[in-house]
């Protein structure tokens, strides 16, 4: 299987690897195509336009960081879209909003091609580790025929359903999930480490007798020991997930006061100057807010 | 070694089984004798008031509903604090503020007694079964005394330090942390239901790729099959534990957004006429807000 | 001076026909062509498209209901921007997005023609009365050109800039005060009518003796009497409104928690079928909240 | 008619003073005696305790900060209620909670005196202009009694009800009234600030156009000046009162999340050091969270 990847940020980058590790041909795109010579030095073939990559597979995979990344790629005459043959696939991993991927759905079944949204659940060390969970969702035969590429990248393949949009709702509403976990913990941590407890033995606590939960842990250690660079997945790409849950479920008509509460916090951190910390840095808004010094 | 236990609710009674069980002497007061007959048939002794069981232990454990009902069995001249013997010991397992444990400590140090606040982690069910976690704080001393009683009534001892309200501080906190998962299942299960999933695959899926957690199973999939009778522990048991976090928060200056966010939520469930249902129907909330029929 | 008036809901049908009773030409464009009606008997002329209407006028009007309203009768080949002459001046009257009127000043000096951004505060009501409030942004010397038409429409001019943009910066939170205005009136009406005394009341004593204000008079009313239809602005208008400002407040790195809370109330107002009520009905969910009849 | 007055603070010196002025005999007592002299000097008698005040009035009048200021003169063998003659008539102008006004109520019923709930609206320079609005609840006969010396003390006297805590749960939702806009305030001017516009021009015209109230204009001045201190009355009151109008609104079971909103953010305030300042710098509060200087 010929396959070809636009985005190679710090998920794609080891997604691709994963690709050309399962012995399919990569042919590979990327703004910066300085970013893709590990890949090129291991067989990868390097398009000059996203629609010379989408010519050369008959699977298109798109890694790009929101909407309007996505948009640059797959729209316009050099656009992956206009390269894409007829009856091929386009599987995209993106983190995007609910709307366009339901917009692409229909593109791509006016275009007779198919269509499998599948959002990653997993920082890049996860992607690397070949750890991520992959959402999936598309039409059962298009499911199927993506299904190894799928399990080359992740360790599980979590299908969702058949209409695509679906795996972007779960990756927005895991996402929020996740951010709630961060608030929570925030919180938490002020009050008992201004009522005289460590935040560290309440996390062992907590964790090791109610959660036990890996990412309770992985998370609660990196605010207790605020190892906030770099970022596995930074503030200001948090807003982007927020504002786009916010809309989706604006849309669905399911208000979600503590999604606003995390965009606000979230906001609120950018404003402050940082944005380019690790999301897990929203934790800081409750200390501040508790006149606790942000570094103990 | 003499125990008395006060409080044979749902918690206190099997918890004062496993004492019990221990080969402990065990004598038992309880406003309602009634709920007292299971451990009577065992071999355990009646006492007619708070005081008559408190001179007949080394060991005092008192587990009730709330500030309100523990004052009422330690204060006054039939109280358990006017027959507990000088040098014995009280043991604190209810989920009491942290004002009420700071002025029990000092009673106790002038009174010659010790003192250890033990507040517990789990559902009934978890009580009987032996899996609760109890969280302890005190003296070293009084903590390495109780130490082999607490061990006969959970699975696991938590330490948390030498002042004893720093227990009741992570109980709360604790509980807070609780409340927060729910009230982010809540949300998100609305939000996923009026975008045409069911709220029971996004379960499966967050919770098997993501929080891997035995609390996340337990409470999303009471949430999923609305099952909130009978209540492990009641939504008006809840509000409590939200007013109590919050006062313990403002006293010592943390701001908490969320639990304000959860204290609403939950009040507003009473109001609607749920406060007996389990606390995990707070998730109806979101359902109702989002215009969802409660039963699907 | 010709004007040509384009969107007769109903703040437009009043402000457009203050026009032609100022003695000033008006050609109107209307998609619903009926709603012209009166105007065209009192001399307005129909134009059958924007482009149309733009063209017979040295001063375009345009009063639509949301960003993609406004967008639809400005672009295309028959939009109003392809008719516009050269020199010609447009005032956007429409509550829109801070973002939609920032490109529309870089078009009109791109196209060589003047912009002016001019919101309206006031209900259809106070529009028919001429004593709506209108806000004007835009060079100095196309504020000059269009005072006399904008004194014809409302009762005073709200002189705010010259960038465009700060007249629907200024009208997004202006809303935004008076919903919170009504968060407060419905918060509060419902804990005094819990507590066993009228909402009424407590309007006279609040409004006579603090507020002193005609707004807290008159929304006020509106809620205490649930007086929400026919809306003079209905909730999914205001949620639109709430939207956008959170929008344009997170483009400002500015936290507004207040204004997502009356967004939620607002969204959970419509989830549960009331969109087409007046605004002043986000009061009902409090009441809901508080498990209070919604007609007592 | 012989009135004793206990409480001289800033709201309680200037209500004195109009008694006197009004030709009535007065008895003053204060913690801090200094306080008094400016009354002694003007013909008033001191007292030596609430109790021998108390003895010497047909009518007490309590301003005290809080429920336990009140608790402490009322209270004890030298309390006031000690010293209160049968029949005569206790006028409680504090802001307490409802709770502790529902059992003044009644005690004095109880012990066959009267009891009229009056708290004031008003900072310290309205209440020496004469110009404090003053609620007052209370039996029919009790009203009428006390109705000469409330106007002695303010312009206006509002009454609520029969109940007197009726007075206090206005007191206390309209309090929530104003900080409601002080909230809104804030966060709107945070927004436009941000935007590009002086906080200043924004206020002018939303008053002028829409809400023409003085309480606005006045707040809404003293936070663009950040005019904070001498505080008229300081965050850290605020925040009392925040917890009490939450606190009643739990026992009538009627959430309200803006409540919560705010004590949340006057937390914050009080824990960043600012408890000192004005309410009124509760807006800053949404300043900083964007980012803004605290001092422009």
């Amino acid at each position: 299987m010929q396959v070809a990847f636009i985005g190679l940020g710090n998920m794609g980058l080891p997604l691709a690897r994963h690709v050309l590790d399962a012995g399919l041909g990569l042919t590979v795109y990327n703004r910066t195509t300085s970013k893709a010579e590990p890949l090129l030095n291991a067989g990868a073939k390097l398009a000059q336009s996203p629609r010379e990559a989408a010519q050369a597979g008959e699977c298109l995979i798109t890694m790009l960081a929101d909407d309007y990344a996505l948009d640059a790629v797959l729209e316009g005459k050099n656009g992956a879209l206009a390269g894409l043959p007829r009856g091929a696939l386009h599987i995209s991993m993106s983190t995007i909003s609910v709307d366009l991927s339901k917009r692409l759905a229909e593109r791509h079944a006016n275009a007779g091609s198919q269509y499998v949204a599948a959002p990653v659940f997993g920082r890049p060390e996860a992607a690397e580790a070949k750890k991520a969970g992959i959402l999936v969702a598309g039409a059962p035969e298009a499911i199927r025929r993506v299904r190894p590429l799928i399990e080359a990248m992740g360790n599980s393949v979590l299908e969702v359903g058949e209409e695509p949009s679906l795996a972007n709702t779960v990756k927005l509403a895991g996402n929020m999930l996740i951010a709630s976990m961060l608030e929570a913990l925030g919180e938490s941590f002020a009050f008992v480490r201004k009522s005289g407890l460590s935040a560290q033995r309440f996390l062992e606590i907590m964790n090791g007798a109610v959660f036990k939960s890996p990412v309770y842990e992985n998370y609660g250690g990196m605010i207790v020991n605020e190892r906030f660079k770099p970022p596995g997945f930074p503030l200001h790409m948090g807003l982007k997930d927020l504002r786009l849950i916010l809309s989706a479920a604006e849309h669905a008509r399911a208000p979600m006061p503590l999604a606003s509460l995390m965009h606000d916090h979230t906001l609120s951190a950018i404003a402050r100057g940082w944005g380019d910390l690790d999301w897990s840095a929203l934790a800081k808004i409750s200390a501040d807010n508790a006149g606790l010094d942000a570094e103990p």
